[in-house]
């Protein structure tokens, strides 16, 4: 429908509606809302493929509102489209409602949360990568930017990614209406100079009037037919449609009053009651659905009970062997695959990896947007720089998402490299994630069957790997559940309980040989599930070992190994907890050495056996 | 000394000395080191301005090896500079010693650390930015860039802070060497896309060969004398220097053997027990140091007991006091001043305000960096940005930085904006940073205490601040201790402890009321210092209180408040300790809502007291 007068009735009632919601909310963003109203009536009535019964179907347009605070638009856009009620577009912001401050896919024609700024172009990297390489459909991938998360660094990794990636079917949206929360932008009303950095990176971009319906409409037709990923930067006015609004500082996250409702409604020309169109957006063009891949039966790697290996290698190994049996699976990497050995799955299903270079933000963002569209994303890097994700991460909860993060050479047992490289928060931030689950195996098959079992699950899973070499602890086909822990040292005399995971699960097992040499009995337990923790084990060692528990973790002393042991006691009470962890900054070292300086070694488990018991 | 034959002969030994410590090591990034070696050379012999004995003279130039793992070329440098001697550059990579795998201001020639990639002009932006600002030096910022680490986002939030600022000072030097950890980077060669990239960022770039150490000197000569920040796109080979090495890929990171070392020491002519070159950097220019601003009184803001103020509030008038008394204060906002209330510092101190809008992690770095001047920044956004910059904050930890955070906005009390905008993971995440404080004060006066009490202290400290207003509970002359508590309800019948902060305080006194009126009486307590955490209290308080503890908090179960009161039992045994956190993801509702359907409010207390005693 490409008729002017449609675009431009569009486009008021989503003015219109953007100022309803938020005002009968009380709160909101309908300045931020109305910049964009003309850029979103004229894709709704005439670019944006979509059916609206189907919101998941592949063959649709996805379109993202990275610039999340415009909800109170993407909700008018959908109520338009068909998608919503009028009753749910005033039920904004209210208790219990989808219609929520900033989009989630509570809704469902939501697939990834925004609200927190720079992240919704990088999910769509992540959609379009995916689409590109498996998917026979058309889909366009259209994103809304503002213009303050243009500065977000985040934003240039996904020009980067959809450069080097030839995602030409991403077609950005820069609403640059100038002004950002507390006063103008840093790059004001300069197209050109967001368009200049578009093309440094290698992006096809256009600046164009973002009130001027017909140059919206050639910008969006020159992008759909463009060879590269496109930027258009329009150039708007923050509050457009309405005088006491437009362009005016001040009004960032307002909602208009009644009374003021009324005077721009007046000058929109909306009447009380007045009916709203609905134009439903084309259907997408047909597509073949891909060939499946075949799925191939699962042989796990095995590894010989006392033989040596990195649980960060059993990982590469076990991720390969489930990328066989599960045709969905995917695997990401942050330019270190050959550390984290992800480059064993690469081999063996090159179709299926993603080189994200070092840019860990959109390598989280990437694994979210895959997941949207039906895949099983595993994520790896160092697990210290996926502190440099944890918003993206965070975000990823409230996506709902399905993610498996697999970070490698966690703790001070990687030696020389020093701190920088070392992950000492990574159990805490973890954790921290709404149901996510935590798992620190310490042996090549407990983290081959661990693997598979996150595959199994929906939420967000995080394996922490090793980068020394460790003993094989338990035979091939032992079972490791997810919420389960293992003792791997009791008898009736045990005086003190041991709980380690990782790497000082084999410091705990030589310290039980040191103590029992002397005569002291100690239990020792693998909890290599960190979250949700075994319960059931650790009360019944509380109640049979008098002397408490030692907790013994390569991690700071916060958030980790020994808080979990504790939560293990809400309901009751808690035996001493004697904590082992990381508490000074350490430097360089051998492993060895570094376990030793930071008292998390056999000796240090045995000391603190020996002054609890 | 503009000399060609010192330059050559000053870059065989940096590569010698890079091969040489890491051979000695066993372990390091020589080819990372042999790129630059050129680079370096020339810098020292001919640009630097460094006085060695005064290594944190503000007058010195500043050079910041971003791509940490470079650390031996770093070290060969100090060693040619007279700054270390052999013996120091030998003991690279073992316990004890300063010559880290990466650098650390442990060694006091490095102020910032750095090894997570894409930080170190981030902190070369917020030392630029404070000399502009405030001190009369020519001082020049030096920064060596790695290729792969171009790709990391925060590496083009530095690039718009340095152009907005027009920090000219700024010469970023790219060692493009082409070849990543495992395999070519994204753009290998293309010295021109990079250069785009800093022009279209409004940056002066110029490409080189970075083997040509007269171009080197042309190009450093030219940076000099810009107006804008310059980036230097040096086109390298790793490895530069040895047949065996040059360009070839599965180098990185891997120390020669021995056997190999002969080879490429013989291949560079250099002699076991050959004399090194020591080239003293030139002395910096001399510099009037500025008149420092005058101290004033200070002059806390303070709130009636029993009105109804903001805790971001009295962060804001508090840092605007502060400022006033302490002429070292500078304020950094994330653009949300106006939420965070460092505006109210702005307005009474503009010239130490400092805007990086929407680029958190820059905003840390630039703390980063004002700080190893010398400055003491408190920098601001919503808790829940932080996320953002954790990676950031992990390596100021690490840089024994000094950082007053404080994130607003927290929990679930913000209401109708929803879970995006939400911190609900920040106390996990900073309790776990190394030697760091966490603050979380529930009422105006205590905020303006705990806003000096963190001016007055080294390392990492974090508040935790309220959007909502809150009834005042304390007198202003009420002294809030870092590491104290207040026991704000007690009596001898005490059945239960209710530990609350922040915004659940004010729930927790609404639950005591409650109870007193149905007989039960409880302990309440306000445990404002969440990290140290008051252990003598929480001892008391479990020997007194029967029925145990009932911690209420507005975050998710893990890392928080909970996880500290837990703590504080390390060698005792602990009380039942009932939590009461966010296990839901929340939605948009009214911040009373959300306090309910979140299960902290005071009738989720009241009942989790009825069940425990």
């Amino acid at each position: 429908m490409n008729d002017p007068k449609i675009w431009k009735e569009l486009a008021t009632q989503l003015r219109v509606d953007s100022i309803r919601s938020t005002t009968a909310a009380g709160s909101g963003h309908p300045t931020s809302s109305m910049s964009a109203a003309d850029l979103m009536a004229v894709l709704l009535a005439s670019h944006l493929r979509y059916d609206v019964a189907n919101p998941r179907d592949l063959r649709n347009d996805r379109l993202i509102f990275s610039k999340g605070h415009a909800a109170p638009l993407l909700y008018a856009v959908l109520k338009a489209a068909g998608a919503i009620s009028d009753a749910d577009l005033m039920s904004l912001r209210k208790r219990g409602s989808r219609i929520q401050g900033h989009p989630s896919p509570v809704l469902p024609f939501v697939e990834v949360a925004t609200g927190s700024l720079g992240q919704g172009l990088a999910t769509a990297v992540g959609m379009a990568l995916a689409a590109k390489r498996f998917d026979a459909t058309d889909a366009r991938f259209w994103v809304l930017l503002g213009d303050s998360e243009m500065a977000e660094g985040s934003v240039y990794e996904s020009f980067e990614a959809g450069a080097f990636y030839g995602l030409s079917r991403i077609i950005a949206i820069l609403d640059m209406n100038r002004l950002g929360q507390r006063g103008p932008t840093m790059l004001g009303w300069d197209g050109e100079a967001y368009a200049g950095r578009a093309r440094a990176f290698g992006w096809d971009a256009q600046v164009i009037d973002g009130h001027d319906p017909a140059a919206v409409h050639a910008a969006y037709a020159a992008a759909e037919n463009g060879s590269r990923p496109t930027l258009i930067v329009a150039r708007t006015k923050k509050g457009a449609g309405v005088s006491f609004l437009e362009d005016r500082d001040g009004w960032h996250g307002k909602a208009l009053s009644p009374e003021e409702e009324a005077k721009a409604l007046a000058e929109l020309g909306w009447k009380t009651g007045a009916s709203s169109r609905v134009v439903k957006p084309a259907a997408p063009p047909a597509a073949k659905a891909p060939a499946p891949e075949a799925t191939g039966k699962l042989e796990l790697p095995t590894y010989k009970l006392g033989s040596e290996v990195a649980t960060r290698g059993a990982f590469g190994d076990a991720l390969a062997a489930l990328g066989t049996a599960n045709p969905r699976v995917v695997a990401i990497d942050g330019e270190v695959s050959n550390s984290t050995y992800t480059e064993r799955f690469d081999k063996a299903h090159p179709q299926r990896f993603f080189e994200m270079y070092i840019a860990e933000q959109q390598m989280v963002s990437a694994a979210v947007g895959m997941q949207a569209l039906g895949w099983t994303p595993f994520a790896a890097t160092f697990a210290a720089f996926f502190t440099r994700g944890f918003d993206q991460i965070r975000m990823a909860s409230i996506s709902n998402a399905t993610l498996n993060l697999v970070g490698s050479h966690a703790g001070v047992s990687i030696g020389e490299d020093g701190p920088s490289q070392m992950a000492l928060e990574d159990l805490a931030m973890m954790r921290a994630i709404h149901g996510s689950v935590v798992l620190y195996p310490c042996c090549g098959n407990a983290t081959a069957k661990l693997v598979v079992e996150m595959a199994g699950r929906r939420g967000i899973q995080y394996l922490r790997a090793t980068r020394e070499k460790t003993k094989v602890l338990y035979a091939p086909g032992e079972p490791f559940p997810i919420g389960g822990s293992k003792v791997l040292r009791r008898s009736a005399q045990d005086r003190v309980a041991v709980v380690a995971a990782g790497i000082t699960v084999h410091e705990a097992l030589k310290a039980h040989e040191e103590l029992g040499r002397a005569g002291v009995a100690v239990r020792v337990i693998d909890l290599y599930s960190v979250k949700p923790v075994d319960q059931a084990t650790l009360q019944e060692a509380a109640r049979e070992c008098p002397g408490g528990f030692v907790v013994v973790e390569d991690h700071h002393p916060e958030g980790g190994l020994a808080d979990a042991v504790a939560e293990a006691f809400a309901s009751t009470a808690a035996p001493p907890i004697r904590r082992l962890a990381v508490r000074t900054m350490p430097g360089s070292a051998t492993p060895a050495e570094q376990l030793a300086d930071a008292g998390i070694d056999a000796r240090a488990i045995a000391d603190a056996v020996r002054a609890l018991r």
